[in-house]
C-alpha cells in the first residue's frame, strides 16, 4: 500500500526490475496457464505481496500470457512453447520496504517451475 | 494472433522492450488515470495491438498504475506524483510483424503525454 500526501521516504527508491529470457523443453509447462496460476498465487502469499489484479491467456494450443499487476508493480510472463522459451519480468518497488531480494528469488522459483535450462538475466534499478 | 503447430516462423524473432523511467513536474498528468487510459486504447487502435485485457488502479492521492496485456506483450505504467516521476514498460514480440518502431514510437507518445522534462530508455531485444 502506498501513503499519500505523509511520504513513507523523502526521497524515490528504486526498486528492482529482473528481467529474464530462458530456454525449457518442458513444453507441457510452458502451456500450462493453471499451473502458472497456483505457483503466482503461492509467490504473492511466500513473499507478503499484493495484487491489484491477473490476466491470464491461453493461445490456442500454444503458449500463454501473463500479467499481474502488484501494489509493489508487477510480474509478468511470456511462454513460446514451439520455442521452447519465455520471456518473464519480475518489477518491485521499494516503497515501503526493500524487495530487492524477493524479486530475485522469485525469479529463482519461476525458472525453478519450468525446469529452464538455460537463462539470460538483466537487473535495472529503477 | 499467435498461431498453432503451423509456426508462423521457425526460429523465435526476438521483439523489442522498451524500459523508460522519466521525471516530470505535471503531478496532475501522473495522477490522473483516465486520462492515461484513453491515451492507451488510443495507441492499441493507432498501432493495432490487440489488449487481452486491462488493470487500473488509482492509490488514493497519489499516483496510479496501469498493465495492459496484449497479444503482442504487455504495456505497464507506475507514477510516483510525490516524486514527480514514473516507470514504464513497452514490450512488442514481433511474431506476425516487426513491431520494433511502434514499440518506440508508443514510447515517445507516453513521454509526451506526461510532459516528461527528463528520462532513461533501456532497449532490449528478446
Amino acid at each position: 500500500m502506498r501513503m499519500n500526501e505523509a511520504q513513507a521516504h523523502p526521497q524515490y527508491i528504486p526498486g528492482l526490475h529482473v528481467i529474464c529470457d530462458f530456454e525449457s523443453s518442458d513444453v507441457a509447462k510452458l502451456k500450462d496457464a493453471a499451473s502458472f496460476t497456483v505457483l503466482l498465487k503461492e509467490l504473492i502469499v511466500t513473499y507478503q505481496l499484493s495484487s491489484l489484479g491477473e490476466i491470464m491467456h491461453s493461445f490456442p494450443d500454444a503458449g500463454f500470457t501473463a500479467v499481474v499487476c502488484l501494489t509493489e508493480s508487477h510480474i509478468s510472463i511470456h511462454t513460446w512453447p514451439e520455442y521452447g522459451r519465455a520471456t518473464f519480468d519480475v518489477f518491485l518497488s521499494n516503497y515501503m520496504r526493500v524487495n530487492d531480494g524477493h524479486a530475485k528469488a522469485i525469479t529463482e522459483k519461476i525458472l525453478q517451475h519450468f525446469n529452464a535450462v538455460k537463462h539470460t538475466t538483466t537487473e535495472i534499478k529503477r
